[in-house]
């Protein structure tokens, strides 16, 4: 992919509050903030530098605690400006933190158990909240279209936020999806295009797409905004520590696709350490793959710090990609932090589906099947401790993906009389 | 339907908070709280009496202001136990109050225009709100076992809050419905009956089962805990006025299938009103039907007091109620307080669907689309007035009803060449 340069708007227009500058996570190198996420240098991605400087803590917090109930309550911290919860946006955030008695009951947790309901974000998963991030960035560098190329989520998410933001959305798909997830990318009445080809098809065409002047004034969320909607995750570690009352979780499990959002809550967890909102203790960060695209966790396993890729067959399409360009950051974090990455097979990850639902009620999407699976997982294998407190991400809905659970169904058919009941042992 | 006398528990034992006792809507007849619903002189139907003395309006504000982010932030309001919030339920509520701003530009509105998004709640429809207080009442009267007879959104509704709180569950639905909605009733493992026969076949098997002692201590949440679930529409009321600032909406429109959430939404109003949290001034309710079922807004055009039931014919399942249990009451609030009801086709749903889609990203189910449907209508009719505060409700999350928009698809399809992209008009 080539480097782009600044082309819309350079550092002394763009106001996006405590973010000071793009550095390269390789070599440092700085750079202005503009539309850019490779290192000019050494091509290594770049992310935000902050300048938190100047913060009280105490006013910070009562600051952040008298904020609106989404992801703008964590402005101070975030790359957006101070006004942003005055702006068209689609407020993502502030989703539940369960604490699953029942589910640890089930799996032996002694130290307190919760799941991180992200199924309540108004597209109903974690996306909405990298895209509302990709978004203010877009209007900070005056672009007018929001695009992405995606099979799932990701189109979803983009076509709402444009659509309240009043900006134009094309979302580029393989033209071959299946007809429910076109409509629910098409709902939103952006443009939705289909590549005569497959995802990576779709996602060089992309690229391409962006170096043309056809290109001027779009802004692929997760390409040349990248930098930006990246810092979304963060606002998940954020919340779980503001609502376990500003504590650090012992325990987390992440699901890993690109391998982004694990590493941006370790960054958000880093910064409420350093600016003291949380107590400096240890945490531990584990990874969660699908077996059928685990690149990270089998490079874990064997000791390696690079991520071979692999050929995604999982019924977790939501993580299924095989070259996950976050896999070596994430490897070093679940070292450093005493984790691991570990895997779960497509039936245990519908049998996790499964236990979520019937112990707490909430329908997860297959990514939050993979994370209580490789909980499960973890805790069998003596790597989880189950004495302490442990947060679980479900990063998704059930309802958009059906197919896994499709099998289940009828627990008895009667006719409607009430010897037809007693005959079934229900009453 | 036979009148049940009170069998589980008596007034002295249950503590429903400020809920004093049963009182019939028609004749006024008062009996303790327990697990009936129909009047034993005249039939009429018993709703919650409420003991709200000795509240003093700015404490009762803070109270609530400092309460959880959910309906429970109203418990001094409700039929529920002072320490409801440390329970396990499903804790519902607190969905977001979208200005609208997009969407009012198209319809021409100018005093405000809000929409009461309700997608937002776990399962994602209003079901939760009204199943949540079911589960209390439930708990109170120690039942075991949670039931109802559904179709869509309340099997969902009931199954998820059961599976929290640790109850049995049991849902009874027609045994042919859509593979679909079977598998989004079965995933939180309760048992789920299918019936032989249609849904008036369910709802008579369920009335039977009730008076038999087969039944015993199962709490049926809208047949034998009705006045207990109706309850919680009250809080699609309390937080609408909250978020506005504690301000009533000049025009609230509002979905009707049994009819009985537009009145809970009017004795809540009424509530606010009478306790100082809001301040005394006339407000105007809409209600809102699909012509393939609008036996309410045909009583409303004819100018009778009485509902001809109507057999349903129309996209809007969850609000296809043929013969509506408070049909005559919806008529007497929608005339006392200078609203109307009308109806909408099944087209011009689709294109409400759509339309709240494209201007604000929220993607409702067919219900949202019946009342932005009818608020287009009203505002052409000029019955709507567009100089004053109006909030519309969206009551449900369009991926439950994805058949709706089936049609919706790909604006473009384009091979993956920059060639392609241009041709295609796209740049």
């Amino acid at each position: 992919m080539a480097v782009q340069t600044v082309a819309t708007t350079s550092d002394s227009t763009v106001d996006l509050g405590p973010a000071a500058a793009l550095s390269c996570r390789e070599c440092g190198h700085r750079v202005p903030l503009g539309p850019v996420f490779a290192c000019e240098e050494c091509f290594g991605p770049l992310e935000i530098a902050y300048d938190f400087s100047g913060y009280d803590t105490e006013e910070l917090r009562r600051r952040i605690e008298a904020g609106p109930a989404n992801i703008w309550r964590y402005a101070p911290l975030l790359p957006v400006p101070a006004d942003v919860a005055d702006k068209p946006n689609i407020n993502p955030g502030w989703t539940k933190l369960v604490k699953a008695d029942n589910l640890a009951r089930e799996l032996g947790v002694t130290g307190g158990l919760y799941v991180k309901d992200d199924s309540g974000n108004p597209t109903h998963s974690f996306k909405d909240r990298v895209v509302a991030q990709a978004l203010e960035a877009a209007r900070a560098f005056g672009f007018t279209t929001l695009s992405c190329s995606s099979t799932g989520n990701l189109a979803g998410a983009v076509g709402a936020a444009a659509a309240r933001a009043g900006f134009r959305s094309c979302v580029f798909i393989p033209h071959d999806l299946e007809q429910g997830k076109v409509v629910m990318a098409a709902v939103y009445g952006g443009e939705l295009v289909g590549i005569e080809g497959n995802y990576d098809d779709v996602n060089r065409f992309c690229s391409e797409l962006i170096g043309d002047p056809a290109g001027e004034g779009w802004g692929f969320v997760n390409v040349n905004l990248r930098p930006y909607y990246a810092e979304g995750s963060k606002t998940l570690a954020y919340e779980i520590c503001e609502q376990l009352g500003w504590r650090l979780p012992d325990q987390i499990v992440v699901p890993i696709a690109s391998g982004s959002q694990l590493t941006k809550i370790d960054k958000g967890l880093q910064e409420l350490i350093r600016l003291g909102l949380v107590e400096d203790k240890p945490y531990t960060i584990f990874g969660a793959q699908a077996e059928g695209c685990s690149p990270v966790s089998t490079a874990f396993k064997a000791g390696h710090d690079v991520v071979r890729p692999q050929k995604p067959d999982t019924i977790a399409k939501s993580l299924a990609i095989g070259n996950p360009a976050d896999g070596p950051y994430v490897l070093d974090i679940a070292r450093r932090t005493g984790g691991a990455v570990e895997d779960v097979t497509d039936p245990e990850i519908v049998d996790a589906i499964k236990l979520l639902a019937r112990t707490e009620g909430i329908f997860a999407e297959t990514a939050g099947g993979v994370t209580v699976g490789v909980t499960r997982k973890l805790l069998k294998e003596g790597v989880l401790d189950p004495a302490k407190t442990t947060v679980v991400l479900n990063t998704g809905d059930g309802l958009k993906t059906l197919d896994a659970v499709a099998g289940t169904g009828l627990t008895a058919t009667i006719r409607p009389t009430l010897d037809s009941f007693r005959e079934a042992g229900l009453a």
